[in-house]
């Protein structure tokens, strides 16, 4: 990695990049705690100045991600407790020139609203007294929009439509669409006032397609430094790639000199509505839990022993001869060196959205993969799942999407510049 | 006041009671930020022992509220940053017995679950690593669980149905119930967890009827000490009643001696999803907004001048002779001294579930408010806003349901076990 590669969202892209010794891993997993924050008091500046009797900001409000980054802010960035994801899709008679003004007025409220001030227009106010709180913004394109936009010859081979999968249950009204939002934030409003920030500011040039609330824990909520859990009760990310491995901005990012040009420094995302189908999940003894995923649940620890990173053994055998991590253990068949390198980084929310007419919930994951290339990463992996994995009964697919994600703006520059301009 | 009528729930029932020094009031505002926390490192004792390398709870996980005190919790404790409002009916042939041991399981759930442990069942490990995160669980009655455990005559003349209004747009599917369940928290997983192990719980004798999600400010987001922005960008409940107010017992909580005497120290909570017409309502210039209100919008001050906690000057007229606050402003018609002294707390979550076919969002308020009289608090207000509230054409109530909250469980003891049991 270069030293440009190693600087984090959290830090302005003019500073000076970390020293060796500060890895950005360890940025990224202590942001929060070390203090590593801008903005601070003066984070609102862009509202009247704050009360005298006011209260100093924790991190959590305080904690400012950065908008002109070679990488767009969203996905190396520590999870956030909120989060919506949503797909507009260009109306009717918008073309080439008007998606180009869309992504300025975008890419301009993204700015202001990462740094805790309004928008430029007509600002709602319910943001207002509320710090950044680590408010990310993350721009992409569907396969759809190249046509609509005439760009056809710019579009990557990279967004083909996904392959069917034998477990999908997918509804299209959720699915696909022409541009992609994902927005993330330790506070609901801040989130919601930006969500709906974005479609004022779309205006007639787009409309909303579908959206998705999700949430991770709130920074603070534990104290323990596993790995996060989803609604299954599962430690889930143990094996995502991080930034300090040495070939993560290669699985992650197109490179710098990577095709089409245009998406230089940018990912692909995968998008996919995982619905967990909890009472069959729950059924289970914890015994026949582990079994499926091929890890204790309560530390996350390979059923082969040690903690939570220790690898996993895939050898070996118990005392009645079978393989101790069973062979559709989903652990064992997502692991990397078991689908050729593949390896993508997942960044989910789950989420939570009622009960169906059977009163189970209506809950599960927003599984965000980012990837350099989806057809080395998301789609052999899901493609194994779908022949062997013990927990695909426990799931169903029920939405996807895939979106390129251009690299970050620089200033001045708007996300997706380089392709609406080119 | 009497000294136990001050004692925070944030404190054991059996701690001495705050000094005249420290009132209520301060300690339900500052809980989290002095550290009035219970718990700790310890809260989550219930699990394995975190690991050696674990960092430390902030105060917004480690803060936990008591379940066995004199009110139920969820009705003084600060606002979470995340809500579930639930209501179940019970299944055909459940009768009082079953209601009875319902609650007894219920209020053992809750108990430990706010405590930061897991629940006596199967429980599903999403909470695991968290700490109690001010978890609070509230349960209530409504009109329809007198009939079918034969308990009518033990039903308050206060659960009478609410009178129509003529703003009301109703939907029963999403009203009423027999049993109600409101849960807060300041972490989401911790918030879902308690959810999912109270249906569980439920197993046959009661099923899920209705479910909203909500959420307020996360602790830490802002360093202002206004009160609560809502999702139209204004500053909701100001003139909420305090715990520190003299009359704040007599309005919210039915007296000890009051009647039915299974409702003693219990409240009425009337909820209300109230959607807000945003595209209606962002329309509006600031100012007109504010004459909508009578209060400005940066600041919550009343349109007659000061800070927002200034008294509003109701008889100043501008210099054309017209009121400064309009006689059809929200904030006049809600104020108590317009109302007989009517006062209710109101103790809210927004919402946002989507969006509706024009693609405007399905988002406003679930409406809370507790008070020891629905019919000296709730319906006077509502009648007279009906009438006439400036406010009225950007918002539409499409769910209620009124429910008795019975005192809080003493220990030993289940919540509702007065009246099941009598």
């Amino acid at each position: 990695m270069t030293d440009q590669q190693t600087t984090p969202d959290t830090t302005p892209a003019t500073s000076p990049p970390p020293g060796p010794a500060l890895s950005r891993r360890r940025l990224l997993t202590t942001a929060g705690a070390t203090g590593l924050v801008l903005g601070g008091a003066g984070a609102a500046a862009g509202y009247a100045a704050a009360p005298a009797d006011a209260t100093p900001l924790t991190s959590l409000g305080a904690d400012r991600a950065m908008f002109h980054v070679k990488h767009q802010p969203g996905i190396t960035t520590p999870l956030q407790a909120r989060g919506h994801l949503a797909a507009f899709d260009l109306a009717a008679g918008t073309g080439r020139k008007e998606a180009a003004a869309l992504l300025r007025r975008w890419s301009d409220t993204a700015q202001r609203l990462m740094a805790g001030e309004p928008s430029a227009h007509d600002d709602t106010d319910v943001a207002r007294d509320a710090g950044p709180s680590f408010l990310t913004v993350t721009f992409g394109f569907g396969h759809s929009f190249f046509a609509r936009t005439g760009l056809e010859k710019q579009r990557p081979a990279a967004l083909d439509p996904l392959p069917d999968f034998s477990s999908d249950h997918l509804d299209k009204r959720r699915s696909d669409g022409d541009l992609w939002v994902q927005i993330g934030a330790n506070d609901a409003l801040v989130a919601f006032h930006a969500l709906r920030a974005l479609q004022k500011e779309a205006g007639s040039a787009a409309r909303l397609r579908w959206q998705m609330n999700g949430f991770n824990r709130t920074p603070g909520a534990t104290s323990s430094p596993r790995t996060a859990r989803n609604l299954m009760g599962q430690i889930d990310g143990t094996r995502n790639p991080k930034p300090s491995d040495g070939d993560f901005d290669e699985r992650i990012f197109v490179p710098a000199s990577g095709e089409p040009a245009w998406m230089a420094n940018g990912s692909y995302a995968v998008v996919r509505r995982i619905r967990m189908l909890l009472d069959d999940w729950e059924r289970l003894s914890t015994h026949t839990q582990e079994q499926v995923i091929g890890r204790r649940k309560a530390d996350g620890a390979p059923l082969t022993g040690g903690g939570e990173t220790t690898a996993m053994d895939l050898e070996r055998t118990g005392s009645d001869g079978t393989l101790v991590v069973p062979l559709n253990a989903h652990a064992r068949i997502t692991r990397p060196d078991q689908n050729g390198g593949a390896a993508m980084l997942r960044r989910p929310f789950s989420f939570h959205d009622g009960f169906d007419d059977d009163g189970v919930p209506d809950a599960g994951l927003l599984f965000i993969a980012w990837q350099a290339d989806p057809l080395r990463a998301f789609v052999p992996v899901q493609r194994k799942l779908d022949r062997g994995d013990a927990l695909s009964r426990y799931i169903r697919h029920e939405a996807s999407g895939l979106f390129a994600v251009p690299g970050g703006a620089s200033k001045g520059e708007y996300v997706g510049q380089r392709l609406l301009e080119a």
